[in-house]
């Protein structure tokens, strides 16, 4: 027998040995299938331009038909194509989740789910597009039904949306609107820096991009200056947009118990862009004691794809960028990770008129401009115990930066119409939106050699009814 | 041969006779089945009181689910029994619309439907309950299938409410509050008296009576006096109800298109009775400048049985009853019918202390208090193009009257907790809803002999979380 020492010496190597075999080859081994071990997820086989808003990094969900199969169905968007995910549900290439939701004609159940079930989705999905795995990329059959050029395809409302609620949360746009209204030393009302004010909107209005709308009619305060002289009946004279981005909520709470703030990222699904289209004379007249109404429920457009959490979050805003909250918030709403809170996310607003082939950006901005950010919002939203449903749309409200270019409305470039907008240099200007007038809000966040972006956002006005 | 004027006297009594014959006998066996025909509508075979709030005369739809069948299914309340129109459908017993709308746990699809449809299911539920009809009366078997005893349903929300609205067109209520805070001279914000004040509320936290909730935590004003000293967070100290009735959007409009005044009624379903549960101290420091939020969003009860029009006909006020409206509306707004638009509905709201076995009377009020009709705030709503959706929920705002028992809320009987709301003779008093406190809202027509009631809407208020 050899002595003692020698026999322990052994052992240690010996497991030492097992452990790194372990670790090394057999644990993935047991992780991913095999086809997809090693792979490269930062290049797919679908060919993806540097500017293209749909990258493999990005991976949005979206709900979709086409003209030759009307069945709304869940897809995400690669380069200038779609992937069914109701096809490769149906070829049993998902496992760990409930894939029979991408059968579905909205993401509601895909978002019940929740995040480890969004995880393994994006994980299969990024493994299945990637340019080294053959899964899909050798299957010729399987790629032709499952992958559909984007022109072909008919977007929808990813989403059916139980409620939406409009925040109000850039203190940028607040204290414009402020200033505009009740002088420089009253700009913010005395509760905006204690909590994310917002209302509760009209969610069977909110439309998906390319949906026109009409210029809406109402009541508009006969005399401008003295709300005494009454009301007149006409079409909307200052119709506005208003840049905003807006989230999807995943798992619900139940009513009377609150999402706390540390808790709220993971009831937070993905992000859209949006135009809160605002009838501002209409906003003017009716909205003291109880807010908007009319000025807002003809009409809210969002973009279709819904970009993750998981695709946003290289793009968390890093602490200079975002505003110091001072005061502190009330402890339910002090996030201690308050500027990552936020994402890096650009913005603009164009204007495209009539008859013109051209669209003029006339808003620059970014999503880090907000002074309260989508968990504070969802915890402020929550406090009460008011219960949210996967599908609930919670919106950033009005997107405005410091600089004059960055204002996310015409109510601000215009300053309440005393000053013209240009566009570019066509010659031609702006007030407000004139009847023919499409808008498109534009995102992304610029990554190294790719981007993630969000797919258009637009709308076109429609003349008033007779 | 006769002499010609002879014979033309004889065509004519033989013509005459012909359409005396058609409209006496022939017609009206075409148009109803013969079983039916002459039958007593005012009564039914299932015993009814003349107190009780379901007489055959009412017939209102809910949505309900029993312990040994769980699904959720639509019937109709008559007497001590539930009407379980599922079984009644599958025995082929309706004709002339979709009546599968009765499997369904909810009642949207059936008010998809329209005033045709809701006529003949109305008139053959009618039938099939009379006294005179043998169909359901002399047939124990379906009899035990379709008649259920009350006491052993559980009722459910009666439809998937796409979005809430909440108005605010009791004048008295809207004078009340404006006396408080703003004084005598400026109770009335300018635009009160041209259209129908309302704002979006909150659709998820709807709750069917018999739930209990929550007393919601939130931010309250730190100094009451002085909101620059910012704000502090615990439970609402000055919790309330609000008195209000609601209605049932039935078919659609499309987004753009506005309901007139002269087809509003059209696109109402029917009635329930409501309690706007109110958080008064988050309302004061959240609602400036964009309305109600966490104030509201934490529950909203409603009763569950769905008093349509039909069966409220009767009930319509005279001209005397409804207050004039001065300036006359624009011609949007404007309704001939005025005064028949709204109903004479007696309501009252009892509370019941936790520990005590009496509830105690303190609002009693009526509907027809309303200065807007339900017709006017429908057309309001889309005047701006703003699509409804079968199932959309309309509530009128607290329905206070002129006297001092006719107050729809505490703030109004209680003045702002400036003086006690006694409870009955008990000796116990309030100011607001203390923790264990259940609030019933109730209401009913006075026919002659028979009472068109509403059933309960109740719901009692549990302590904060910790």
């Amino acid at each position: 027998m050899p002595p003692r020492p020698l026999l322990a010496a052994l052992l240690l190597v010996l497991t030492l040995w097992c452990l790194l075999f372990v670790s090394v080859w057999v644990w993935p081994q047991l992780r991913v299938p095999p086809s997809f071990a090693r792979a490269n997820m930062s290049t797919s086989f679908v060919p993806v331009t540097p500017e293209s808003d749909f990258p493999i990094q990005n991976l949005p969900y979206g709900v979709f038909s086409t003209k030759t199969n009307d069945k709304k169905r869940v897809g995400v968007a690669i380069g200038e194509f779609v992937l069914d995910l109701s096809v490769i549900a149906t070829e049993g290439l998902f496992e760990g989740f409930d894939a029979g939701c991408f059968n579905e004609p909205a993401l509601n159940s895909f978002m019940a789910q929740g995040s480890k079930a969004w995880a393994t989705a994006r994980a299969t999905i990024q493994k299945l597009l990637s340019a080294d795995v053959p899964t899909l990329r050798d299957n010729a059959e399987l790629r032709q039904k499952a992958l559909i050029p984007m022109q072909n395809v008919i977007m929808h409302l990813p989403a059916k949306i139980g409620d939406y609620t409009d925040f109000y949360s850039s203190r940028e746009h607040a204290t414009n609107v402020g200033v505009m209204f009740r002088g420089k030393d009253n700009a913010l009302q005395p509760n905006w820096l204690h909590l994310p004010v917002g209302y509760h909107g009209r969610a069977s209005s909110v439309v998906v991009s390319g949906t026109n709308l009409r210029r809406p009619r109402g009541q508009l305060q006969a005399d401008r200056a003295d709300p005494s002289k009454g009301s007149v009946y006409g079409p909307c004279r200052i119709l506005d947009y208003e840049l905003e981005m807006a989230f999807f909520v995943g798992p619900s709470n139940n009513l009377g118990d609150p999402i706390s703030i540390d808790k709220a990222e993971e009831h937070i699904f993905g992000v859209v862009l949006m135009n809160d289209w605002s009838a501002r004379d209409i906003q003017k007249w009716e909205y003291v004691p109880l807010g908007p109404f009319g000025a807002k429920n003809f009409g809210t457009t969002i973009s279709p794809w819904v970009v993750t959490l998981a695709a946003l979050e290289p793009f968390r805003a890093t602490p200079s960028f975002g505003p110091e909250q001072q005061p502190a918030p009330l402890p339910y709403l002090f996030d201690a990770n308050y500027a990552k809170g936020t994402y890096d996310i650009k913005l603009d607003v164009a204007l495209k008129p009539e008859n013109d082939t051209e669209s003029y950006v006339i808003t620059k901005s970014n999503f880090r401009n907000m002074y309260w950010n989508m968990k504070q919002q969802l915890a402020h939203h929550t406090v009460t115990g008011c219960n949210m449903q996967p599908g609930d749309l919670l919106a950033s409200g009005t997107i405005s930066g410091q600089t004059d270019d960055s204002l996310g409305s015409m109510l601000e470039l215009s300053w309440q119409g005393t000053r013209e907008i240009p566009l570019g240099s066509s010659g031609q200007v702006r007030k407000f939106i004139q009847d023919g007038d499409t808008i498109s809000v534009k995102g992304y966040c610029q990554g190294n050699g790719y981007r993630i972006g969000f797919g258009p956002c637009e709308g076109k006005i429609l003349p008033a009814h007779e």
